[in-house]
């Protein structure tokens, strides 16, 4: 039976699976740890062909990913990567000369089509292409050079959760390897699915109350800069595919710099901040739309 | 006195020069090619250099434009462009190495200060930089190898009109200009500004009925594919700022891959259509938005 055919669930069972699937998230962590091994196979194929510019693609959260994946690159071997158009190589055939590159193909069930038909067309042009998918016998699987699995499990939600974490471990574990500092990443992850195994039910306990103001939003800005622009847009996409909140992404910057002034009192802002060097941008976001 | 200390415009004020500013745009774009042999000049010092890989910044309409340099340096010099991290190079100091890359920076007033902040770091790392400007007098002119104004004259509308719609020639010039194919992109530029006197006036009489049924919307989506990916962002930007509607920007794919399942019958979905590759991709969002 193919899931078209599968009965719908209700919205008390996606619900329950979605919060499931948040759970599974130390263990997804800690079963892409055991395939180490490959991360390390793929970064050496990379330096072989010298294949350092780093073209990403991907759809709704495998999208999201590549936004961090900006970051990881660029701070750890510090290659350029970037969100690649599918549109152009697909729709527009544009004749990029794609050697020298390496293609991180993301997507969780490895059938996005325009994804797999963009592997497809700059393998021919040169480039090194390589799935990161939680189906390693995928269509996307089958015509990429190489794969890297994510190992998460069966993921059932229609709003990704695991696969997505799954996703920036994957992104990340690569560009640390391609620094030569696989060992290092591999400890912090490790630490981080422990860390998240305490941290999940602790938020749940206290996540309620703060939702609650929150019911009847439909409309609302996620802000954020640096690295978390990548949980900027999952978290603004995750709102409009399970809550039907119009909500939009944007870094500090961009907010500051124009939409600031389509505030009012009852627009709500979510702004994420790590404690980096992108923390005084969004700190200065966050006083602009307090005092509106 | 500097712009801050100015009396604010009344909001009837505003519209008035937000709608003289759509007027002047033939006449800025005319201005644009009068400069054509800036733009043969740097697309020359582009090739001679072998910097062929563009990284574009800029904020707000600078960076929906960049969306346009994609693809008119993907398809007409077949060069790879991107949109780049500002966060990367000026907050986390990455050490990219630069050499073989141009850059644009794009800021109508020039005084955009991470752009120029951006400009001064990259350009030590080994990049060819050009300031693409309303102001060729800015910091950032100074601080860039080479300047290529965009003589639009003074805008005084928050919401760019006529330097969006100039900074889009600009790019779309150079790209040419590094393509061989300067002269035929002037013609064809030349030909744009004739058919918008005519069209703007036509498009005024006609828009006012289509407008008044969304007065009172709060949220949409703007969607579309390719290089109209550029309007879809610049249009929710001044949906947001100047009609304060929580209007989001994505792709035709990105939208039917998950967002679509927020709509409801009260949920408007502008789309943006082009007669090229993409239309199919746009025509099936739009069919799945009109179903809900």
């Amino acid at each position: 039976m193919s899931p078209s055919e599968a009965a719908a669930p209700t919205p008390s069972q996606a619900g329950t699976r979605f919060l499931a699937e948040i759970h599974e998230q130390p263990e997804a962590l800690e079963r892409l740890l055991e395939r180490d091994e490959d991360f390390a196979r793929v970064a050496a194929a990379i330096q072989e062909r010298k294949a350092t510019t780093i073209r990403m693609v991907g759809h709704g959260s495998s999208d999201n990913a590549t936004s961090y994946g900006v970051y990881a690159f660029g701070l750890l071997p510090r290659w350029t990567a970037l969100r690649d158009s599918i549109s152009l190589v697909v729709y527009y055939r544009a004749e990029l000369d794609m050697s020298g590159c390496t293609v991180l193909a993301l997507s969780q069930s490895g059938r996005t089509r325009d994804v797999v038909e963009y592997v497809r067309r700059v393998r021919e042009r040169g480039a090194f292409t390589v799935a990161i998918t939680n189906d390693p016998e995928s269509e996307l699987a089958h015509e990429a050079n190489d794969v890297l699995p994510l190992c998460a499990g069966p993921e059932l939600a229609v709003a990704a959760t695991k696969t997505y974490l799954s996703t920036l471990a994957a992104l990340g574990l690569l560009a640390a390897h391609c620094a030569g500092e696989g060992d290092r990443f591999v400890n912090e992850l490790r630490a981080s699915a422990d860390l998240l195994r305490t941290l999940i039910p602790t938020l749940e306990a206290r996540i309620g109350g703060v939702a609650v103001p929150f019911a009847f939003a439909g409309r609302m800005f996620v802000v954020g800069r640096g690295a978390e622009y990548a949980t900027v847009r999952e978290i603004a996409l995750k709102l409009l595919e399970t809550c039907r909140v119009a909500a939009e992404p944007m870094t500090a910057t961009a907010f500051a710099h124009g939409p600031v002034a389509a505030l009012d009192s009852l627009f709500p802002v979510w702004a994420i901040a790590s404690d980096d060097e992108t923390l005084p941008a969004v700190l200065e976001a966050v006083a602009r739309a307090r005092h509106v």
